[in-house]
C-alpha cells in the first residue's frame, strides 16, 4: 500500500502535478523535438556524428568502419560498426582534466553537475557582424537585468548564433583547412577570459555550454577561459545544437557524456526539457 | 509575470511538489548514486569505458591512445585523447537496425523511447545456479502478480545478476577467450525468445535493457530475441550496471546514447533517477 501511495507521488512529479496520464507514444519518429513525460518538449541539443562532424583543425576526425551490413548466412540480418575519434569533436564535453592537471577526469564528473536549470545568454546579434565576438561580463549583467541573478547551480549556455553553421567547416570555424597552420585562421565566438573570471568569483554555476567548437574564441592562444572554468570543475559543452529553440530560462537540461575512464572529454548526448506552457 | 508562474510550477515539478529548495551541491564527488534535483537519487547504471570494458569475443575492444598529457610550452596544462571502438561493447545500446534491415539507426531513434518510467525483473536468484538462464514468461507474469500488470511506455530491466562479474571476462561471459571460436563458449543469461514475443504482442514498453552482454543468451546462434525486439524498433541497453541498486518499480529512466549517424549501436550512457521516499 505504501508502494502505491509512493508510485501516485512520483507520476504527480512527472507530469507537472496534475492527475493525469502521460500520453507518449514510443512510435513517434525522431525530430529534434519531442514530446517527453515531464509535461514538456525534450529538444535534442546535439549534432549527430559522421565524416561531416566539426573537430578541432589538428584533431582526429571521426571515422565508422562497416563491420557487417546485410543478411547473415543463417537468415538474419545483421548491422555493425567500429569508430576512431579524438575525444574532442562534434558536440561533446570538456573534462576538468583537459586543461586542469589533478582536476576531474570525464568519468569522475558528478552526474549533479550534468543536470539541472538550464539558462541561456543570446548574443547571437554581437556575433552576426564579429566573428571573433567574446561572451563579456556586460552580457551577463544585462541578462541578469532582465532575468534576475543567475540562479545557484545553473547549467548556462550561450548562444552565438554559429550552429547554423555547422557542419560548413569555413563557416562554422572560420576555415575548412587543417592542421597547425590552420590554427591561426580560427574565427569564432567564444567566452572572454574576464567573463569566465566574473563568474566564477561572482556566480555559482553547475556548468557551461556554447554552440560554437570552444569555450575559448578561436582567435586564443592561451585558452584561458578554459583553465579557469575547468580549474573549478566546471565542464564545458561544445559544439551544442538548437540553441535557438531554447527560452532563456525556465527549461531543464540533461547532459550525459560518454563515461571514459581518465577521458580528458569526450562525446556527449546532451538534452532540454521546455515545459510546455514555457514559449520563446 | 507569466514566466514567474511558469517557472515556478517547473520547480514543483522538480522537487516533487513541496514547495522547497533543492540543496544540491555540485562540488560533491562522483559516485554510482548522487542525489538530483528531482528530490531522488541519481544511480549511473552505466560501467566505465576502459581497456578492461567488456566486448563481443569477435568485436573490436576499447582503446584510448594519449594525444597530449602535460605541461604545454605555453604554461597551461592540457590533456587529449583519441580512442577507438567496436559499437557494441561497454554499456551501450542496440539500435533497431543492428539486427532488422530498413529499422532505425541510432540517431533515429526517437527520444521518447529512452526516457521513461522504469521497471525492474529480478532473476538473479534463478541465473545463479544456471549461467544459460533465459528470463521466461512466466518470470514477466509473477512480476505482475505482485506489481501489477507492466505499465504502458515501461522500460523495462532485467536483472540477472551478472553485473557483480563485470568487467572479469571469465565469469561475465564464460570465457577469456577471443575470436570465433570463443563465441561457442559464451554462456550468460538472456531473454528468451518466447518471452521477447509475449512483450510485443501482449505489452507495449519502449526499450528494454540487462545486466549481460547480450539480450539473447549465451548460447544463442539466431538472436531471435534481438530480432523480435528490434523489428518492432525496441532498443536494448546491454552491459548495463547497478541494477541491483534499484527498486522493481516506481523510478524513472534517462538513456542517452552517442548519436552515431546510421549507427547499428553505440555508448550509452544510462541513469536512474529514483524517489527519495522508494525504498529498495
Amino acid at each position: 500500500m505504501k508502494l502505491l501511495i509512493t508510485l501516485t507521488t512520483l507520476s504527480f512529479i512527472f507530469i507537472g502535478c496534475e492527475n493525469k496520464k502521460a500520453s507518449i507514444s514510443p512510435e513517434q519518429t525522431a525530430s529534434s523535438t519531442e514530446k517527453s513525460m515531464l509535461d514538456g518538449n525534450i529538444i535534442d541539443l546535439t549534432h549527430t556524428f559522421s565524416k561531416e562532424s566539426v573537430y578541432w583543425v589538428t584533431a582526429k576526425e571521426f571515422k565508422l568502419d562497416t563491420v557487417a551490413f546485410g543478411e547473415t548466412d543463417k537468415g538474419y540480418f545483421y548491422s555493425a560498426n567500429n569508430f576512431e575519434t579524438a575525444e574532442h569533436g562534434g558536440t561533446h564535453i570538456d573534462a576538468p582534466i583537459h586543461f586542469a592537471a589533478n582536476a576531474q577526469s570525464l568519468d569522475e564528473i558528478p552526474l549533479t553537475r550534468l543536470i539541472g536549470q538550464g539558462i541561456k545568454i543570446d548574443v547571437s546579434e554581437k556575433a552576426k557582424n564579429n566573428r571573433d565576438y567574446q561572451v563579456s561580463v556586460e552580457d551577463f549583467t544585462n541578462w541578469e537585468k532582465e532575468n534576475g541573478t543567475i540562479p545557484e547551480d545553473a547549467i548556462v549556455l550561450l548562444e552565438t548564433g554559429f550552429s547554423k553553421f555547422y557542419p560548413n567547416k569555413k563557416e562554422y570555424l572560420g576555415t575548412d583547412e587543417r592542421g597547425n597552420d590552420a590554427v591561426q585562421k580560427l574565427h569564432f565566438p567564444g567566452l572572454l577570459p574576464e567573463a569566465a573570471t566574473w563568474l566564477v568569483e561572482n556566480r555559482k554555476i553547475k556548468s557551461i555550454g556554447l554552440d560554437t567548437a570552444s569555450i575559448d574564441y578561436g582567435q586564443s592562444t592561451h585558452f584561458q577561459s578554459h583553465v579557469i572554468l575547468l580549474s573549478e570543475n566546471i565542464p564545458a559543452f561544445e559544439n551544442v545544437a538548437n540553441l535557438d529553440k531554447l527560452p532563456v530560462k525556465g527549461f531543464q537540461i540533461i547532459a550525459l557524456p560518454m563515461k571514459i575512464k581518465g577521458g580528458s572529454g569526450g562525446p556527449l548526448r546532451i538534452i532540454a526539457i521546455v515545459p510546455d506552457d514555457l514559449k520563446l
